[in-house]
């Protein structure tokens, strides 16, 4: 596959408004899109610095307790902190078909449907040396 | 501070030269500059995608015994994965100083040679939920 470049990444929090206080107050950050994912259980926040397009995804999920939810369980192990990094890619489908074909393991074998509408999946991450990697494909309804 | 771009995103790993394969050969990143930093007592490798600024900064100790190493004790604590977002600034020095007025603790208080022979200074995780921040500005020797 090919990365066409770094879409964001991840990271956990366990209160997403204190978090983007944070990253707008100190770190001068500001919102591009908010959004809850009921089908992942989760509330989400992406920020852009001032030229860039890579933005950062805040995760913090609707129920903190519910150990299926994987940030969640992901806070309840580790704390808060650095979550996955996600590959922007021109084609998910085929970029998911030559992973495959090169023996990672995925976690999804389709594209589904992820924030801001776009196409997303995530592999393993014992096929990338301990870190969670999502492929994303920018989604245009037609 | 205002962060103009996220201007990487570092990775702890094992053996640097397999993650340089993986990154190449399975995402189709490229290597766009390598250093030893003596200092760090780390090998560090810079990847980007096709159309990126963005990068992923792969770290890997020297002594992987030496647990005054910061990274070698974050592979024994945590093992291999995400270890830092780094935050490119336009001022570094009074980005610093900015943070430290807003009560932020800063692991470097003045900005020092790192990578490629940019600026930068670590903010300790605990000033921003649980994730170690870089500061980054872009150094041109006249």
């Amino acid at each position: 596959m090919q990365t066409e470049n770094i879409d964001h990444i991840g990271i956990a929090v366990e209160d997403i408004e204190k978090a983007i206080s944070l990253y707008q107050e100190k770190f001068g950050m500001k919102v591009v899109h908010r959004e809850t994912l009921q089908d992942r259980g989760l509330k989400v926040a992406f920020l852009v610095g001032e030229k860039g397009e890579t933005a950062i995804e805040l995760l913090e999920p609707i129920n903190h307790e519910d150990m299926n939810n994987t940030v969640a369980k992901f806070l309840k192990n580790r704390g808060p902190g650095l979550h996955h990094v996600a590959l922007k890619v021109g084609d998910i489908k085929k970029s998911l078909e030559e992973l495959q074909n090169q023996g990672m393991t995925l976690v999804d074998k389709e594209p589904r449907k992820g924030a801001r509408g776009h196409l997303v999946a995530f592999l393993h991450p014992k096929s990338a040396m301990g870190t969670l990697v999502e492929l994303v494909q920018e989604h245009n309804v037609h």
